[in-house]
C-alpha cells in the first residue's frame, strides 16, 4: 500500500495505550508546525505481554487507518511494536516508518565511553532481543545487557513513581547491570520516563538515561528536512487524537504522559 | 440465542486471561465428572482497565463461541466481566450463566458477625460497586467497604506473591481496612488466591478470605443437580482449553494458576 506525501499531511503516532505520548511531546517540540495524529489501542492495551503476531495485527489495522488519513510519515511510539513488528510493517507499507528501536541504539552507540549499554523494556520487547540485534546490525563493538521491568507500567499507571515500593522494586530490577560498567541505558519503554527520577537515583548519576522520544524525534527532524517535506506554512501545528477504548483513569493517565490535558480526543473501532 | 441443555454437554468458563484457571480448579473439585471449555481471552487481556462497553463486546464473542459448543452453562470466572457485563449477557442469552459476584456476596452475607465486609479488586471492578449493589439487592444489613488493588495482578504474573515488595504493596492497600471491623474479605479477582498467604498476613487471622472458585462452585453444583442435567456417565470429566494468544510467561502462568500444566491448548481467533 502506499500513501502520497504532502507537507502538510500529519505524522502518524501510535502506542498500544497512552504510554506513547511522552514520544509526542517530544515530537511536538522537535517539530512545531507540523499535525500529528495520535492513536492509541486503549482496546488492545498492554502488547507487551502479547504474541508477535497478535501484535501485528493490530498494528497493520492502525497502519491501514494512518493511510486512509494520508500520513507522509509514522513514529511506532511503542517500544514492543518496534521490537517485534517493524520489519514486518515495513515491507508491508510504503509510507515512512520510523520506530523507537534504532534511534535509541544509534544514540546510544554515539556517546556511551565504556561501551556498555542497558536496556530495560516489557517482556516482549526484551525476549525480542531487538536492541542486540540492532547493536549486531550497525557492527557496533558496544555489547548490552537487557532486562525485562513488566512492574514498572503499572507502577506508574498507579501513580506511583517515586514511591519506596517503586524503589525497591527497581533495586531488585537492576541488579543484573551491577558490575557491567553500564554507562548508558535506553529506557525501552514509552512509560519509563515517567519513573526516570527514580530509575537515575538507582543506577547513579554516571549512567545517561536514553529517552526514544528524543531520539526519534531528531531523526524525524533530519528525515523530513532531506526529503523537503516539512510543513512550512508557518502555522502552529494540531494533534488529534484517537482511541479505540476509554479506560478507567484516561484523563488523569492521558495528562500525566502529555503533561497537558488530552483534548478532542475521538473513540475509534477498528474491527 | 438459546441452546438445548445435554447432561453430557461441557460447561464453559471464561477470563480475560489465565487467572480463570483457579476458579476452574474449584469446578472441576466440585464437579468431577463435569466436561470443561475454559476459555481465555489472552488478547484481550486484562478486562480490569478496559471500558463497560469494550469488556460487553468481548464477553459477547465468547458467549457466542460457547453456544456453538453448545455448553449446558456458563461461568463468568472473571470478576471484572461479572461486575460490568452479567446483566448485559444474562438478558442476551437464553444460557443458565454464573456470575462470581453473587455467589461470594451471599456466602460472606453468611459468615460475617460484624456484618463488615471487605471487597478487593481490579479498578473497572471496584468502579462498578458490583459487590455493594449486590448486597442491596438481596436488601443486607451487612455494609461493603470495597478497594482497588491494580497492582497485586502484575506482582502475581511476575512470581513476587510472597515478597517484601508484596507485602508492602498490600500493606498500603488494605489501609482502608484499618478500624471497619471487616471479619470476611472477598478476593474480588480470579488472581489473587495465589496471593492469599500474603494478603492473610496482612489482615490477620481474624478476617475469613472468600474465594469466588470456590462459592460459585457450590451454587453450580446445586443448580445442575436441581435441574437434573448433572453429567452421571460416571467417567471423570474432561477439560479442553482455548486461548485468543500465547503471551509470554504462558506455560508459567497457566501453571501457576491450573496446579497442573495445561495440555491441549487450541489457539482461536474470534474478531
Amino acid at each position: 500500500m502506499t500513501t502520497k506525501i504532502i507537507s502538510t499531511s500529519p505524522i502518524g503516532v501510535f502506542d498500544s495505550g497512552l504510554g506513547g505520548l511522552t514520544v509526542l511531546t517530544s515530537l511536538e517540540k522537535s517539530l512545531p508546525n507540523e499535525n500529528f495524529i495520535y492513536f492509541g489501542d486503549t482496546a488492545h492495551v498492554p502488547y507487551g505481554s502479547k504474541s508477535v503476531e497478535t501484535v501485528t495485527r493490530y498494528c497493520k489495522n492502525i497502519m491501514n487507518f494512518f493511510l486512509k488519513h494520508n500520513a507522509k510519515a509514522v513514529v511506532i511510539a511503542c517500544n514492543t511494536a518496534s521490537a517485534v513488528a517493524y520489519q514486518k510493517l515495513r515491507t508491508s507499507y510504503d509510507i515512512p516508518l520510523f520506530d523507537v528501536v534504532v534511534p535509541s541504539v544509534i544514540h546510544s552507540e554515539t556517546i556511551s565511553k565504556t561501551r556498555k549499554i542497558g536496556v530495560i523494556g516489557t517482556y516482549s520487547t526484551i525476549f525480542s532481543r531487538a536492541y542486540t540485534r540492532s547493536l549486531e546490525e550497525i557492527n557496533s563493538d558496544c555489547s548490552a545487557v537487557e532486562v525485562a521491568c513488566p512492574l514498572f507500567v503499572p507502577l506508574i499507571e498507579e501513580g506511583w513513581s517515586d514511591t519506596s515500593v517503586a524503589r525497591d522494586i527497581t533495586l531488585s530490577y537492576m541488579e543484573p547491570f551491577q558490575n557491567t560498567e553500564m554507562d548508558t541505558l535506553i529506557l525501552g519503554c514509552t512509560h519509563y520516563p515517567i519513573m526516570a527520577k527514580t530509575i537515575q537515583s538507582v543506577v547513579g548519576s554516571n549512567v545517561k538515561l536514553v529517552y526514544s522520544g528524543e531520539t526519534v524525534g531528531s531523526k524525524l527532524f533530519s528525515y523530513l528536512k532531506i526529503k523537503r517535506c516539512k510543513n512550512e506554512s508557518g502555522a502552529s501545528g494540531k494533534t488529534r487524537f484517537y482511541v479505540t477504548d476509554f479506560p478507567q483513569k484516561f484523563d488523569e493517565l492521558g495528562s500525566c504522559f502529555l503533561g497537558r490535558k488530552m483534548e478532542n480526543v475521538e473513540h475509534i473501532s477498528l474491527n
